[in-house]
């Protein structure tokens, strides 16, 4: 497997902060962010990859480790995680395509986060960093494009919350965009996305390590990060799965709790995906990125009065769109995608809505390659 | 509403301790309990009740003040869980029967359980009160039984969590049990409801104020227990119907967490049900009922080897079951009460199953009394 180093991106001062929507302002914003292929001589050949809530930047090929990075960069992270779709040949064809993707803004892996250190204290940000939203991260990493000299993107793509980050960036500047690609995504959350959302941030915000975000100097909030995690990771996976894999393992020795006691090779399994999840995940990356998704609407997101009005500049700049369903995904459930395209149609917007019928979940998209590739390299070539 | 007070019997001692299953001992133990209807001169019209995980023994009519009970006797509990159900001429009628429920050991409405008086230290149990099963519940229901002078009951009957201790006493005692009425409940866990439950140990465990149980001279885990019911709570009731509820309330001020913005209606409504909740339970109890649960499996409750043993019982008692699925039920899911009917089927015991339509979910048994009431007065009827 070819090795990919990360690269960063820096913007901002202290004299000239990026300013959040939100009303926050950071001095000097770094972005890590890795590529793949070349980026030709028109520079038109461009595609912008966003990650999911738990994902980095680092999308294919292998690395090993990232400047900066100690603990967290985990050896199960060294491989890309759509390996499979990246590269020579692929669904998303690195000889003939430049692919960029970038760590979001408040992550943990070399992007300015609430694990970096804040220039003037001293220390990290913790409960100081701000709260960040769709918007923001496409106008972050609109600069990294400007940077790169890229006016013109072939496409953005985005699966899971990656989705909702790529249609913000293709309602924000239609004009950059020629193909948008939203896998397994949505328009708008859900109550019951706001509910289990809900559920994870209470889950950390309970934990007594949290003190609001500032734990950094002492032990990490474990068990709300991995009960998080446990809460989140039944809507990715199909729980047969889960069970089956479960099986195979023993009840580990340390399972014990305060009070309970752990006697179920399916809870032991469950506590162990959510501590295995803390050596690699922040806690406060995590309640960032939840927040922006617990708040995501296309819309206000986009500076829109409505869902129309917001798609019409997709219309206007010709984009086309290609949406796919996975029928057994409990975490951006079908109905959401439907009422995606639903939208689009509505402002006339041209698009594909495919579902992929899978017995493995919303992480499907991670674990089936094949479902998507067709697709994508035939909309890819289209253009 | 007829006023109803709370009775209490007391069995055990020191020197003859209650033995629990899992090798515990209670010196002394108090089940608190209310009767509607008379018994009659045979004492054969008795009929046993359990109540579900966060009930009580109060099932009907108005209790104002339980003896011992404070604070967590709340002004939402006097009116008994199923009035609809239980009086002169309704489902089951107490011109006919007399009934009986009790609250859980492990409880927290006055019957002996956590945050009851250790005898030996004078201070609560907290986390030194032992895990309790449903054999552990039903061996301790039948002293009840014996000392009220009842050798036979004309039926147990059991909604929710409820359905599995009248399970187990039907399966326990067979020969003091005519009918058998399971209301949306089941046979044994399955993989998603100990991954819930599990959630909602983990929730409560991990609260800072938890201390392993020992929380009764500080301040409780609250916003562990509130997200615990906020977990559970989205398995009870349609999501359509919180919704609904949500939009006609404000966000509320104090919904200030450390770190996280509450702006969310929604989000708002189901923090306050969390906290509503908390005022009238307590965090030891919760958890001894849902580990309880968590285990649950009928054949192992009855000391079976599998369940065509356990049910064979039943059917040389000559048992007739009566068994309710609701087709809206994400807590007990339809699926639950096919396997335990498909066993009894097996095991050739008198079934009847009726699936109720309902957008209410799993709460339906509680409000919608009309959907039970004709199958089951007409199978107490007949007996």
């Amino acid at each position: 497997m070819p090795s990919v180093t990360t690269r960063f991106f820096h913007t901002g001062s202290a004299a000239q902060p990026f300013r959040l929507r939100d009303g926050g302002e950071l001095p000097g914003v770094t972005l890590a962010y890795e590529t793949w292929g070349e980026l030709n001589a028109e520079r038109s050949n461009a595609i912008l990859l966003f990650h999911a809530l738990s994902g980095s930047h680092h999308a294919a090929g292998l690395n090993t480790g990232i400047e900066g990075l100690d603990q967290i960069w985990q050896p199960e992270l060294h491989e890309g995680w759509w390996s499979d779709m990246i590269g020579p040949g692929l669904a998303i064809d690195t000889d003939r395509y430049f692919v960029i993707c970038a760590n979001y803004l408040g992550g943990c892996y070399g992007s300015t986060g609430p694990s970096s250190i804040h220039p003037e204290t001293g220390k990290p940000w913790g409960s100081a960093f701000p709260h960040v939203t769709a918007a923001d991260q496409v106008e972050i990493q609109a600069r990294l494009l400007d940077e790169l000299g890229i006016e013109n993107l072939t496409a953005v793509i985005g699966p899971s919350v990656g989705g909702l980050v790529a249609l913000t960036f293709a309602t924000r500047f239609p004009d950059r965009v020629r193909n948008v690609i939203s896998i397994a995504s949505g328009y708008k959350t859900t109550v019951l996305n706001r509910l289990v959302l809900f559920e994870q941030i209470l889950a950390i915000e309970n934990d007594r390590n949290f003190n609001g975000g500032d734990y950094y100097e002492g032990s990490p909030p474990l068990y709300g990060l991995a009960l998080a995690r446990m809460i989140s990771h039944k809507t990715f996976v199909h729980l047969d799965a889960i069970e089956r894999r479960a099986r195979q393992d023993v009840v580990q020795p340390d399972d014990v709790l305060s009070w309970y006691r752990v006697r179920d090779q399916f809870q032991s399994y469950m506590l162990h995906q959510g501590k295995k999840f803390v050596k690699r995940f922040d806690a406060n990356t995590y309640l960032r990125i939840i927040d922006l998704w617990s708040r995501f609407d296309g819309a206000a997101e986009g500076d829109a009065e409505t869902a129309e009005n917001l798609f019409e500049r997709s219309r206007l700049a010709g984009q086309k769109w290609l949406v796919f369903s996975i029928d057994s995904d409990f975490c951006f459930y079908p109905e959401e995608q439907t009422e995606l395209v639903s939208h689009l149609e509505r402002a006339k917007v041209e698009v594909m809505h495919i579902t992929v019928h899978s017995d493995k979940g919303h992480d499907s998209f991670l674990l089936e390659p094949d479902m998507y590739t067709p697709h994508i390299a035939w909309v890819l070539g289209k253009s």
